[in-house]
């Protein structure tokens, strides 16, 4: 009861003189009496946001303590980043253990917002407690009741909670007084105890020592298909059919009926502008390329226009709006390549020289990212004559394709660009449109990879297409769904792209193929597929991890129904991650025992249980592969010789599996993978 | 070489339109290129301090990149914290692995720094690596020996560096020139890669994009004694050698030589103010005392004074004063408590009633610590009408006595006071002396216990006096030296306190005094010991963790020279602990495979293994214990079956150890625990 002040009394003696630096910064910290520490998920210290979609639960923990022994609370305050946090919400914190508490809410619109903790000491908790004790042990007495009536008389005139509350905090101390009238200790103490007493308290009931963590901590909400969803990626120009004739966008809207069958959500397109010729590439990489060449569409820029115009044999801005229209009809979102490199006919370098580097022979330096030489392509630097005109130029590029219907970019090679500048861009994007989304394409330093979700990217490439084993794969996903990461950088599990044609795919034939589908639409959020994965389609660059005849160099045409595509697995996985609402929590992935290298097996849930998926796939796309694994019979609160029913989702038959122990088998021709469906 | 700017261009096309604030934030973040974070160690976001004491090394950590794939330099910036940061020192960084960078740094001086980060692209080291690599190839070309002179210009005119280093810049720049002139490409190159070059541009060369982490991490330097002491505590009252004489200042002067014997450093008094009479606690922390029991020393407060005065049957300041200067020439600094507590006869009740709770019924609450109860005790409170006041007495109480000489201070249940009191009370302390010492007595929850180390305490109390088991107190110590904790936390393992009769004593027999001694003062940086454990004093309160017979309560004789002492013991260590490097770095202790359950084993050496100890301590002291260990032959870069010798420093002999395991044996009546120092 130490801060109920029943009788304050007044000093008889002076205190000493002190400074008035020395008293602000007493009377600063005096404010803060209750400790507030270990802030957990806060990005190195407030500076980044942590990332969640709508409607995804955010679990903040702190250590939250005082000095003494007085009982404590603590809530959670959060807001929109642009109202005032007097204006904020509230929710209650609980007690973890060893000093740990946890807050969890959601956010149902996408935007900026921010946290906070207070925290105080509960006196009126603190009063239950002790006077339980008390009277346990018969030592209750009426200074105990006294001091009972003082917290709600002062809770009835705290201002805090609703004007029932205060109401009801009026009435509380007058029936109170009217026990204490007639003498009534047991009446009070039954009374001071009810459950009336302690909601109407944590309404209304005094903040002592209302102490509050400093951090604004900011929180970036997206909508949800930035942390779920599944790409699909074309060249354009190769939809026609027919390799000698360039593809158009409406060679692209006739291929959406076929593109929805498989179930994926976003569509992404290479570049779609004016080529260069000046050292234009021909197939294969080559220097010397034919006159029908169409060049690579990373180099960009020519007599036709720059980074806001179409390549002409696509079609016209009318068309491209037809595209996005029909599209959007065939649950598809466009998603367009960003890539700030220009080739030697960009209309920039005559119009802005200061934005490139010139050497002293009057020429500009072509891109390379070693061994990789672009010789089509020359770079922008951000910097001296470049700051910050070029910034603005590029923001405003993104702002034309996002007014063009454009809401998701695959960003080329951002860690080439400076951090400042995606961080500033990305922010000026989202004043605009909260709901774009950009996919960083950083296959680069782990460190700098993390950086670039810092600074605002939504999804980023992975190391996943180069991890096979079950032994990586188990540990570079338990990394990012468990370290510090999962808060801010949200993977993006391509299985193919047109720069990597893995090594993996190049010797594993068909079943491989479904293993690595398996693998990255079961275990990932977003995942993509450049178009002739779903064929199979393998042919190397001898000795390269490059495709033979990229498209990036060449207009292909494909048969796409060809015999033993895969068509079926990816619209049965596409299908799954829709119906099953385990499918959209990334962080829900575990990892189990199977009792085979060769086999990954793990499990996704929703925190009901209601929807919990198990998958094991075979790594091995040459054997059979199978044995023992042990069924999470103990999420689901059952003993090691429980029953659990499981549905082969895709056999269709449903298991009855008594005891943890179970076996299983799986024939890469058959079918490399399987999933079950866990309910009680 | 992207920021040479040797060719700047002008625009030809305006840049757009756009808003003050968006060019303000585009600007603040394009200041700083350069990634910096992960830095270690910072303690809560720069929240608090660092701490290290004189001459021992603050290594840096930090997570430093940029865009690109430029070579980036870094430097640790730090300085005095009432010095501007433009005037501070600067260390190179090193690169460690995985863009993780490192910098090291001692402080000659007590007092308050911090330290911040710099990081810039290095344009010559980029030049170099891409030079070697295209002379390599056969490809330099007069391009890159261009950029190379325009390299030296710049750095010529660039400021930085000395006055010599911006001559040796100017005349590399003429040399260059004269190579070039006479067409000499391969002296140019040649040049451009001479180490004169290399340390030239390093000290003057431009740094391009230079960054800055934002943080000034705070780090507080203590003198070397408050993370290297050893404490010996003993109450002036029973240094009189009569139980029916209370002891005065000139009895403890009369046992320093005594005591200086020992070897301890720090001589702690528990308060040595007056006693209040008002429930009096009598022998055996009875409530029924007889008239002449002195009554309990933290009863602080009567008609002879408070927290200012000296209890009168101790002595005079001027006997005080002596004794501060005899305990100093003897080796010894006096440490005194600093209890905030009353009795119920403290000058303050009546002063300063502001102070204190007073109950409806016109009492004060006396102390308790459940289940503890302390019916002589009334604590003061710290808000509401004692804010500020109380805060600037305590203040002054310290600064009086330290005024007084005293410089340590033992501070009795810290945690059940406010944090922000302690954080602003030492600051204000230290503004007056760097080299005040606080112990926190927080036998409390671990995050409380941290907590107190963040505000500002040098020293505290541990869980180590409960820690016997080989596993925990491996574990625990590895808490300890290894984790974030070790940069703001310093132990000091007690092996016994007046409050604390520990249970593993009371059966231990003198075995386990020697034993636990030799973990203390072996393991721990600062150690204390409560006197009576030298005499193996154990007789307990049947059942309880107490001393029977308390010094607390009563006034005892010991002769200090009672057979069975372990004297011996406690001066090997002490001596060991100022003779031997190693000792003095609590953070280089690391345990070795000893298979043996029952005995611990752990080394400590300095970094150039010149002191370099290792400590078997037998945890059982009623059998022998031994078997064999692994010698840290790795450490000295020997093989497995390499060769060292060993000198057992207390046996005296110097044993020749060849391969990694041997074998030692621990009898603990003879010697529960072994000390050698190896060397190569």
């Amino acid at each position: 009861m130490a801060d109920a002040d029943l009788q304050p009394k007044k000093s008889k003696k002076a205190v000493k003189a002190k400074s008035p630096e020395s008293e602000a910064l007493l009377l600063a910290l005096a404010e803060n009496r209750v400790a507030i520490e270990g802030v957990e998920p806060e990005i190195d210290g407030g500076r980044f946001a942590v990332k969640r979609v709508v409607g995804e639960p955010l679990t903040v923990e702190a250590d939250i303590f005082c000095d003494g022994h007085d009982e404590i609370d603590a809530a959670l305050i959060y807001g929109p980043a642009d109202v005032d946090p007097s204006k904020w919400s509230e929710t209650s914190f609980e007690f973890v253990e060893n000093d740990r508490w946890a807050a969890t809410v959601t956010f149902d619109r996408p935007g900026p917002y921010r946290y906070s903790i207070i925290a105080w000491r509960d006196l009126y908790a603190t009063w239950r407690d002790e006077a339980k004790k008390k009277r346990d042990a018969g030592k209750l007495t009426d200074l105990e009741l006294i001091e009972a009536r003082e917290l709600v008389t002062k809770a009835a005139g705290s201002g805090r909670g609703s004007k029932a509350d205060q109401r009801g905090l009026a009435k509380l101390g007058e029936r109170l007084e009217k026990l204490a009238e007639k003498g009534d200790a047991d009446g009070q103490y039954a009374l001071m105890q009810s459950d009336e007493a302690v909601s109407l308290l944590h309404a209304g009931g005094v903040r002592t020592n209302l102490s509050r963590y400093p951090g604004n901590v900011p929180v970036w909400v997206d909508r949800e298909r930035a942390a779920f969803s599944a790409w699909y990626e074309i060249f354009p120009r190769s939809q026609s059919g027919d390799v000698n004739r360039h593809g158009t966008f409406d060679d692209v809207i006739a291929r959406l009926p076929d593109i929805q069958k498989m179930g994926f959500d976003v569509l992404y397109f290479p570049p779609i502008h004016p080529i260069g010729s000046t050292n234009k590439k021909g197939k294969n990489n080559s220097l010397t390329p034919a006159q029908e060449d169409p060049g690579s569409p990373y180099a960009i820029g020519s007599k036709d226009g720059g980074h806001d115009a179409l390549h002409p044999e696509l079609g016209s801005f009318d068309d491209f709006a037809r595209l996005i229209e029909e599209a959007g009809k065939h649950g598809l979102e466009i998603a367009i390549d960003f890539a700030i490199q220009c080739s030697p006919d960009h209309p920039w370098i005559k119009e802005h020289p200061e934005w490139f580097d010139w050497r002293p022979d009057g020429t500009i330096k072509f891109a390379e990212n070693p061994p990789k030489k672009y010789e089509d392509i020359v770079n922008v630097h951000f910097y001296r004559g470049a700051l910050p005109s070029i910034w603005y130029e590029l923001r405003d590029i993104v702002l034309f394709w996002l007014n063009k219907g454009v809401r998701i970019f695959r960003v080329d090679n951002p860690h080439t660009k400076p951090f400042p500048f995606w961080e500033w861009m990305i922010a000026e994007v989202r004043k605009v449109d909260p709901g774009a989304i950009f996919l960083a394409e950083a296959f680069t330093r782990p460190k700098v990879m993390k950086r670039l979700g810092k600074v605002g990217y939504n999804q980023s490439y992975s190391y996943f297409t180069w991890r096979n084993a079950k032994w990586e794969l188990a540990e570079y996903l338990t990394e990012l769904t468990t370290e510090e990461c999962a808060d801010y950088m949200r993977p993006n599990f391509f299985v193919n792209t047109p720069d990597i044609n893995p090594l993996y795919l190049q010797t594993s034939g068909r079943p491989g193929f479904r293993t690595r589908l398996a693998l990255a639409a079961g275990l990932a959020g977003n995942y993509g597929v450049y178009s002739g994965f779903e064929l199979c389609e393998f042919l190397p660059v001898p000795g390269k991890e490059e495709y033979l005849n990229s498209e990036k160099y060449e207009i292909r045409a494909f048969d796409w129904h060809a015999e033993g595509n895969i068509r079926d697995d990816i619209a049965f996985f596409n299908r799954l991650r829709n119906d099953e609402a385990a499918m959209r929590d990334f962080r829900s992935l575990a990892f189990f025992n199977f009792w085979n290298d060769q086999v990954l097996y793990f499990g996704k849930r929703t925190k009901d249980l209601s929807s919990y998926l198990l998958f094991m796939v075979n790594l091995d796309p040459h054997h059979d592969q199978g044995g023992h694994f042990e069924v999470p019979l103990w999420e689901f609160g059952l003993p090691d010789d429980g029953t659990i029913r499981a549905t082969d989702i895709l056999g269709g038959d449903t298991l009855t599996w008594t005891g943890k122990v179970q076996h299983w088998w799986l024939n890469p021709q058959d079918r490399p993978y399987a999933v079950f469906k866990l309910t009680r």
